[in-house]
């Protein structure tokens, strides 16, 4: 309740000063033709601050989150609908909008025959049935629409106790134990709808593929008349039946096994202590002799799955775009994923389509508004995208901003994404305030949560860096352009569960987000200033506000680590990093060169198209780093510096992974000229890199 | 002789105009720093035209060609201090100039055991030897510089007959026929310096390397530091010894052979019916017993090879460069390869150059000269540079023209390039008078000897398309970058010679090009008024003078071939052509609407950032052709409509390679699916260009 109250007052304090803005800004008359800005305008910046409105982004979430919206389900499709109507709304809509749709390879269990977990005495009997549904709480679990937990791309099969013995492991059951999402707490009176744990019955869904994309389109659109793969080619899938339960099921099965004990850390809060089988112990709920028996029946459908993309037109670099996307689809209600995301998404372009429609503003780039489909079973609707507009994208694209999940909890921003937006996401969170109690600037409370020691700039927040966990994942990855993702999140003192207790399940409704994760929607509000003021920023201002310089401190850090520990290593086979040295030295001196002559420049009157060289290199900066030939079997991985690093020390991940595989073999294996390889790649990405942030006409 | 009293004409008028062009010219004051032009100027386009002298050329190359100058030797070197010192003279020379050096893998004949090829008789003792050496004809084909013929790259070795009986083959002897190279004609006084034809005794040297670049460092810059395959892994090498032997020696082998008789097709002029062997046959100079022995000594060294590099800023657009070059390096003298082409080089940066010291001119954008080291071992300097470069030379880099070997012969232009570079080939020939006899252009003459029916233009030139002869190579197929190669060329009426028949012999001398190919320079003075024309167009049209619409043409004769070769076929295994169809069409409507806007805002005063824009378009077409994981197994080529084709239907490589490979498997073959895998390669490649051709801010 304080929350709202503290709330309220600065809603009313930033509406009167959005207003003044709004009334000075207008005293000036403008054309809708007028000479286009040259620069980001603070006024209009503060106007959209001011116009943001918490209680229209709740309104926004109740309307997205009435329904399950399952990718390409009716209700998805209505949502498309909503998008395009809102983006072509003659008031408040964009320049223009329309949805494309892909078809793509979506796994659902068969609504006849439902997956089943069961033990089945040893006369065949069945003795317990686990829950094929979660438990109807609130009212909203029940019905044809909420689908039933499975895991996606799970094979279908009945794994038999012979296939067992044979093959070691026939299937396999999930769970998430209260220990790791409910802080240990589980009985219904501590759980949802009584707290924002999540009730007994609970099971989070997912996506067991491995790779992201449509599975039978890589690096192709998934448009009709493309090539698919064989389905017995596909990688990437499960091998063998896989089943999510609720933890109330998963301690029937695990408090009931036999056998040795499991280590302690795997112990979690079910009550008993977890042994690992085989087989149900004499003196439990059970006869020694029973089996588990579990019937995957998911099947694998082509289904159409649509994105939405909306378009303001840039004043004068059109061609240059400020990507902004979430997606669309969910598991159940998802009001927290994505609806949160989309909520906000819906309120960004409300409040600058007015503006746009108005003529009073208009950007000096365009901005492109993205709802994703299917990204539930791996990001598919953004990866078709990026496929099917690679070049477009990559030529042009000056950062992507991804909202997903826009509010975990209301404690802290969290921001993850490459050095070159870490400055614009400063400017923008020391100018917006904090929703929290105390007169703090968002940035100024993000710090107290999530903080490092930078050799250049001292305390500030830390950004996290980016893996493949929301859209974002094509567009750094394959594409190379600069990302980010925000969101608010956890006070980590105060709770202990890995993500929101009811992520992925039946249980993540409009009133869960509304009465436990942001009352009064500060947090949102707080989401969609940041990304707005960032889109602002990165739209409108006349030198792009992408600090190459700040990757200076990344390349810095990976080659200490890269030195101390892997040097001693490296040296033992004969393998120098000083080329790796002098090519991050290089770099650092080219991008705090380059740094330098855009201060000088700033201070002058440069011309815009001096500007855009400069610019130019500013955005492009991000694509050196990529390699189509660096990790030929890592799918769609490119980037060099932010791969997937399955090594121990945090590296350049191509060099890391390399070692940790040559590490046992002998010099001269061919592990150890990977590692090799593996560092000429890092040395000409960099040298690469720094030659491009050199002046334009230096040889 | 004729030729050079018409020459001396053209030569007076065009020096006459010239200089009236340099008066009017400098009759308008012009400060250094005055505003940078904002399109050619067509009165500094004619001042070039008319200072580009033969004259000077042909002192070019006299010096250029003066000794052979072998990739690495000390000569090659001396002629990289030659370049930096023209390119850094003070009245004549570029803004910068540097030097720039690679450790690469080449491959050199032994000098203490040359290969030998002999006929060994019975007992073991010497019949015939081969000769080791060209006859010293000229005095320029003796001593320690002149490089023993061999094939480079091929293995050392004395294949034994007992391997030739387990293999089938165990060595490798090839020599150039009279029929091919000579017009039939072979004895001394039908050749050189009797004619331009090959003397008996010449050895035509070559690099049998596979694939391009350096050897050992596939994909990265062969600088030390880089990671070097292991001499065991390299592919691309020939299997077996080979050497290349003059058609003096082979008549002394071939026409002794015994056997049957070789195929009609494999006859020539050798004065003898060819038979197949094996064995000589009883009657001819040899003991029927004899036998050929074949001894290879080529050894691998590392050698340092050095591209030279000078650019000329652009006043206004410095980040994009205009790219022009040649290699440097020859088998022996190399007057014809390359050092005609390196002395039009050497002229054009003079004349430009004289103009930018001067202060009467700099080009709105970047050009850049490039000197190529290490071409004649497989591209080597050239494609050192794209690896080392890759992404500030994809980003901004509008063209690169490639004068390797600037004459053949003094017939007619001949052009090589991708369909954007037409128009402005076209638009600049139309200029410039042709070398011949009558008043005719170079375009007029052009016409004469190569042209085809457009459906566009009517009957034009036509220009050929880029395979990987010569430098060209790595910039368009690896990196995407429009590209042409310019040269004058035969009259095939005159000759079927496959190329002018000293090609790689020491007879490819100052005076084989003076007497023989170009007496007088007018042919070296046509290619650089052509290369120079196109250069200026390039580097300081206001728009980019790169007609993108030009490929509809290209894609529509594929897609036609496709359909009248392919159709049928496809058809059987149910793969429909349609979406290919429909591929060219959104092309073809993008390009030409994108050409109307053009012509609409040049008939307006658009901004300079608005045709930045619009020149972006341009620029970047070539690079969406380009797809990484198109064609796996081929090392550099990317590009989907212009890599090597060896399927029979002059159609899309990737489909035409994919099909001819499928043709006799069942349908659902993998053979199949890569078909409709290239297939859908190709239509995302096509619908991703045309996305790039609209309007920027369509969605």
């Amino acid at each position: 309740m304080q929350w709202t109250k503290v709330l309220g007052l600065g809603l009313g304090a930033a509406a009167l000063l959005g207003l003044g803005i709004i009334l000075g800004h207008f005293a000036i008359p403008k054309k809708a033709n007028s000479p286009a800005p040259q620069d980001l305008d603070l006024a209009i910046l503060e106007t959209v601050m001011g116009q943001l409105d918490a209680h229209r982004i709740r309104e926004n979430l109740r309307e997205l989150s009435r329904e399950p919206h399952l990718a390409s389900s009716p209700r998805d499709e209505d949502l498309v609908q909503l998008l395009l109507q809102r983006w072509k709304d003659p008031g408040s809509g964009l320049d223009s909008a329309e949805a494309s749709t892909y078809e793509v390879l979506l796994s659902f269990p068969s609504q006849e025959q439902p997956n089943v977990v069961d033990v089945v005495g040893p006369t065949g009997d069945i003795i317990h049935s686990c829950h094929r549904t979660e438990e109807n709480v609130t009212g909203e679990q029940g019905g044809p629409d909420v689908v039933q937990p499975y895991a996606a791309y799970a094979p279908s099969g009945t794994p038999q106790a012979v296939n067992a013995a044979k093959h070691g492991v026939a299937g396999v059951l999930v769970y998430t134990d209260p220990a790791d999402i409910n802080d240990g707490l589980s009985s219904p009176n501590e759980t949802f709808p009584n707290s924002w744990y999540l009730p007994p019955s609970g099971v989070e869904r997912g996506s067991y593929y491995e790779y992201f994309g449509d599975p039978l389109t890589p690096y192709l659109p998934a448009v009709p008349s493309s090539f698919r793969v064989d389905l017995a080619n596909v990688s990437g899938f499960p091998p063998i039946p896989t089943q999510p339960i609720g933890f109330q099921d998963a301690r029937d099965l695990l408090c009931n096994l036999n056998g040795t004990l499991a280590p302690a850390t795997w112990q979690g809060a079910l009550g008993c202590r977890y042994r690992l089988g085989p087989g149900f112990r004499p003196d439990g709920d059970f006869p020694a002799d029973s089996q588990v028996s579990v019937s995957v029946y998911n099947r694998l459908e082509l289904r159409n799955s649509s994105n939405v993309l909306g378009i303001i037109r840039g004043a004068v670099e059109p061609d240059r775009y400020v990507l902004y996307g979430n997606h669309r689809d969910s598991w159940v209600h998802g009001a927290v994923d994505p609806s949160s995301g989309t909520a906000v998404l819906l309120e960004l372009s409300r409040v600058l389509g007015t503006l746009l429609k108005k003529g009073t503003w208009r950007p000096r780039r365009s901005i492109v508004f993205a709802s994703w489909g299917a990204e539930e079973f791996g990001l598919i609707g953004s990866t078709e995208f990026t496929e099917e507009f690679f070049n477009k994208l990559q030529e042009r694209t000056v950062a992507y901003i991804n909202v997903d999940i826009s509010v975990f909890a209301n404690a802290t921003l969290r921001v993850q994404g490459t050095p070159p937006v870490q400055s614009v996401v400063f400017s923008a969170t020391k100018e917006i305030r904090s929703p929290g109690p105390g007169d703090l600037s968002i940035y100024d409370n993000w710090i107290r949560y999530f903080n490092r020691s930078s050799p250049v700039y001292g305390l500030v927040p830390s950004l996290g860096s980016l893996g493949a966990g929301s859209d974002y994942a094509p567009f750094i990855h394959f594409l190379g352009i600069s990302s980010m993702d925000i969101a608010y999140t956890y006070d980590r003192s105060k709770t202990s569960a890995r993500i929101y207790p009811t992520y992925h399940t039946a249980f993540d409704t409009f009133d869960y987000m509304d009465k436990f994760l942001d009352p009064g929607f500060s947090s949102h509000q707080a989401v969609a200033r940041t990304a707005g003021s960032v889109i602002l920023r990165l739209s409108d201002s006349f030198f792009l506000p992408l600090k190459v310089s700040d990757y200076s401190e990344t390349l810095r850090s990976f080659l200490q680590a890269a030195e101390q520990d892997l040097g001693a290593l490296l040296e033992q086979h004969s393998i120098s990093l000083g080329p790796l040295v002098t090519a991050v030295e290089k770099f650092e001196a080219e991008a705090s060169a380059l740094g330098q002559r855009i201060s000088t420049l700033q201070k002058g009157s440069p011309d815009p198209l001096q500007v855009r060289m400069l610019n130019d290199q500013l955005m492009l900066l991000e694509r050196t780093f990529l390699n189509p030939r660096a990790f030929p079997e890592e799918r769609y991985y490119s980037h060099v510096l932010w791969a997937p690093r399955t090594g121990s020390v945090a590296t350049f991940p191509g060099l890391s992974n390399a070692c940790s595989r040559a590490r046992d073999t002998a010099s001269g294996s061919e592990a150890w000229a990977e590692v090799q390889r593996q560092l000429s790649i890092v040395v000409t990405a960099l040298e690469g890199a720094a030659a491009t942030l050199r002046p334009v006409a230096d040889l």
